[in-house]
Order: structure tokens, then sequence, then C-alpha cells
């Protein structure tokens, strides 16, 4: 059989975290055309393996615009891994609706279109017989988006979560005792907070995932402003003592049910599942009508492990593709 | 397109478990056979919606069998549900065969011919272009095997879990201050312990489900003398009640790396994820190279949760047969 073909739309830290794990893997593929901002669109007319793909960074090759590259007969799926925009998705959007219009498979890291449209975008992939990717959007490697398709049988009542790593990290920062500003410096220091942390402190990134996360479990959009959210924004040291004090952790938790979703501070009980993830690890706990509640527990962020969850769908992809 | 025609192989309490399962979702598929003990095999030529099952049952039908059945050309699928015999898996293991050898998908919850052969089999499977599902062999509907698949592209290190629901409970209890003997009759009156409790309490349970993981998760296959086993047969009270006391909990616990596979009782600290699963609830850590470790926890027994299990299978049959 082939190879399949793969177009790395983007290749920063994920997109680069993808291809050394790929490297590492006996996956039937070949990276066939590369489009970063620096080097335009180049697609390889003669496949490498993965390894030698620093050279090829190198050379000249064919330069095409990014929709027809994604559209190419040489391509069989997209790998795209841009910056995620909350507030514009359309331009990624674009790409990825020409990609799946043109009978490609889409694997993504990029929470906007899957957010604003994972639904439209899941059909239109269904119309073209491909699959439209997105268990690398929340949770990175922890295969949260698979594990909700497989309890799909047994029912899901609701979900809850600790979707963002950042937060949580501060929050357990603050239960050592350190304030949020100090808190958060640190979690600056080591890479998990972006120079402007408002996505992970302010809840926005959890609201951009728990809007992904309703449609995959239960078909239902909701716009940024069906969402209530909550930050930990300069949180009271003290409101965190006192909550540790009463045997208790307080965490900020994305909850999501068929009519509703929301992001709040909450004071769990030591019992719940999510109350003992400490540090920069995410978990989810989905509760079924014919399982109860399954939890499942891991990173939640990296360059490596989001590239793990790209290589989780393109498996699909060759399962599909190859029985 | 048509629906998948399945063949019932066995129906049993879990048999019965997927058909109410299947019953409350819209998986295009339609029973076309069921084989049971007291009724023989029958194929059913006027294909009918699950919930007409019962009436089936009363008609007369053709009759065959067993190797017969699962290899006819009106069958695509092959749902076994037998009992497991794991000293004589070799009946089952027979028409595990003739069904991938005739092209069908199996989808089996039977841990005997997975315990032993699974290599083999999944080998015949891939030849064939079918699948060989063993979802429902260990910790019933929480995807456990479906998470390794995901990560084997995280390179896995080693896994350990809480593989047994009847051991775990009888050892919960234990820490509340039961002695064995009377949590092994709550237990068995709760129908979580057979009226013979050996498989359960003195770890065959677990060896059988650490075979089939060690070659699901790393390509090996052990025999039972490979793996050494403990249990938890008449044990003293006083050992649960001192472990907790030290703030630990004692736990039977089956341990599987790249070389070795084992069951032990472990006295685990209050941080380790296994610990705190109470009951008759299951747990894995799987611990890779590129994502740490990532936990899973839910049911590991019952009818529908069982039936649960063979859906997450009969959807990857979906999943490549309709794209």
């Amino acid at each position: 059989m082939e190879p399949l073909r793969l177009a790395l739309i983007g290749f920063g830290n994920v997109g680069q975290g993808f291809m050394r794990v790929l490297s590492k893997t006996q996956v039937r593929c070949v990276v066939a055309a590369i489009a970063t901002k620096r080097n335009g669109c180049r697609l390889f007319r003669d496949h490498q393996p993965p390894s030698q793909l620093a050279d090829w960074l190198q050379e000249p090759h064919e330069t095409l615009t990014l929709e027809e590259l994604v559209a190419h007969p040489h391509i069989d799926v997209v790998i795209e891994t841009l910056p995620t925009d909350l507030d514009n998705p359309s331009n990624v959007m674009d790409i990825q609706t020409a990609a799946l219009r043109a009978g490609k498979h889409v694997i993504t890291a990029n929470k906007g279109p899957a957010a604003h449209s994972y639904l439209a975008l899941a059909e239109l992939a269904r119309e073209n017989h491909v699959i439209y990717g997105v268990e690398a959007t929340v949770m990175s490697g922890t295969p949260a988006i698979q594990l909700i398709h497989a309890l799909q049988g047994a029912q899901i009542k609701r979900l809850q979560g600790i979707f963002n790593g950042t937060s949580n990290f501060i929050l357990s920062q603050m239960e050592g005792g350190s304030q949020y500003a100090d808190a958060l410096t640190e979690a600056t220091r080591l890479g998990y907070a972006e120079p402007d942390p408002s996505a992970d402190v302010d809840g926005l990134d959890i609201r951009a995932k728990l809007m992904i996360l309703a449609q995959v479990a239960f078909g239902v959009s909701h716009t940024t402003q069906d969402i209530q959210i909550a930050g930990i924004r300069d949180l009271d040291q003290r409101l965190v003592a006192e909550t540790v004090a009463a045997g208790k952790r307080l965490k900020l938790v994305g909850l999501l049910d068929p009519k509703s979703a929301s992001v709040r501070l909450m004071s769990l009980p030591e019992t719940d599942p999510l109350a003992r993830i400490s540090g920069a690890t995410n978990g989810i706990a989905v509760t079924t009508e014919l399982l109860g509640t399954v939890s499942l527990i891991g990173p939640g962020a990296g360059a490596e492990e989001t590239g793990t969850a790209l290589l989780v769908d393109l498996n699909r992809v060759l399962e599909v593709n190859h029985g």
C-alpha cells in the first residue's frame, strides 16, 4: 500500500513536536508538503522519510497558496497546527474547509475552527468520506475526544474537567503557600503561561474547549456568550488556604451537560476524581447513564504531547484507509 | 449503505446486556443470527430491529453448526460472549478462527482466546482485513484497550492497574473493618463474586487480563507460568487496618512492562493514582516516554458495562466499513 502523504500546515512548536513523535513510529506516511510563515508553501515531489526534514526546509521548492496546497492531488492528510486565534478563526477555517471539500483528511490542534464550527466541519468531512480529527485541541495527547466517542454508546449525561494546565499549576502553587503573582511568574518561567496569560487565567481557553466538547459529546453548539466563565486572576491566597484547611481543593472546572456549559471556580471534596489533579495535569470525568463516571487523567499541553494527539487521529485515518 | 449483520454467539448476561445497549443507539446494524446453548444456532433471513429479538427466540429457524454460522455469507460481524474458560480456550478459539478466516469481524468479551492467542488472532484479522476487538475483555466499558492503542505513539514503558473489581471491593470492605469471610459473603450477595471465587480472589482473572494487555501493549506473549501471582484469599484484616493506619492502601495490582508481568498485593501511597480506587471500580495507569502517566478509571464489570465495550469495537468496525 502507498504511504499516506501529509501536508503540515504550520511548523512551530506543535508541528515540530509532531514530527519528532512521528519519526519514532512505524506509521506508513511521508511528509509531502510543509507550509510555514517564513518559508511559504512547499510541496515535495520526492517523498523523503521525516528524519531528513530539516534539510528539505533549506531547499527551494514549488510554491502554492495554502488553499491550493491543501487541495493538491499529491496530498492525502492535512496536519494543521497554526496558532489558535479564538477571536478570528475564519482564515484557518477556510483552509480546513478547502481541504475537506477536496477530500483530504484534516487533523488539527487549532481550537478556533473547532470551537466555532466543529459540527459543520465534521459534517463536511462525513460528506467527503474523510476524518476531521480534533483530538489535539483538548488535553493534548491524553485522548479525551476518543474517550467521549467511546462512551457515546453509554449515553453521556454530563462531563466536567480540569482543562487548563496553567491555571491548575498556579492553583497548586498557591495551595503550597505562593501568592498569585509569584505563582504566575513561576508558570511563565516554566513556559506554562504566555506573556499575556488572559486565555489561561480568565477561563477563555477552557471556554473554547467546552465549545468543542459540547459539539463532540452532545452535538450542541454554544456561542461564547452562552457560556458563563470564571477565572483565577489575582485570586486571594487566603481563599485557597481556607479551602485546603477545610479539607477541600479549589479548582477551575469546566462543566458541560446537554443544555449548558460553564467555567467555575469550585471547592471540590477530596473524593471528587478531579480534586487531586495537581500541577499542569488535566483531567476529565464523564458521567454516563450505563457506566456511571469514567475519568481520564494526564498531561494537557506540550509540543510532543500535542504531537501524540495528532498521531492518534492519524492512526484513525490509517485504520479507515487500510483496514 | 446496508446495515452490518451481526451474529451473537452466546446470549447470556453479557450478550443480553449488549442487546439492551444496542437497542438504545442508532448504530446501523441488525441481529442476523443468534447461537445459544439452549436454542442452538439460528440465522434470521428477515432482519428485524433488535427490539423484537425476544419474539425471534420463540420461532423455529434454520439450524447450523457454530463454525458454519460464523462463516455464513449473511454475517458481517461476530459478537462472541461465551463464558470464559481460561483453562480450555480452544473451542472458542476455533470459532473465532473460523470467523476471521471467513473475513468476518470478531468482537469478543471472552478472556480465554485473547489471553492465549491475541497476537495470532489479531494477525489473522489483519490478513483478512477485519477487526479482532477485545475491548470487552478488560475493564468492561471503560475503554482501556482503546487507550493503550491511542498511547502507542507515546511509547508505553509500563502499565499497572486494578483489573478485578471483586477483589478490590473485598479490600474496600476490609478497610471499612470487615473480616475477609464477611466481605466475600457481601461480594457474593451483590453478584460481584461467583460461587467459586478463585478467579477473582487468587489473581487468576488479573493474570488473564495481563496476558491480553501484554500482547496489545507490547506485542509480547506470556504463558500462565511466566506470571507470578498473588491473591487476597483469607487475608488478615489486621494487615489491611495497619496499612490504612500508615496512611496507605492495600491493593491487588496487575503490573506489566515489556519484559515481565506480575500480580502483587501492594501497599500504595495515597498519591498513587490507583490508591483511591474503591469498591468494584477498576483503573489503569499507563506510563509513557512522551506523556508521562495517563490514568483511566471506571467500572470493570457488569452486563451493560461489558455490552458498552462490545459497542466500542462495533463502532470501530462501522468507522472502517463506512468511512
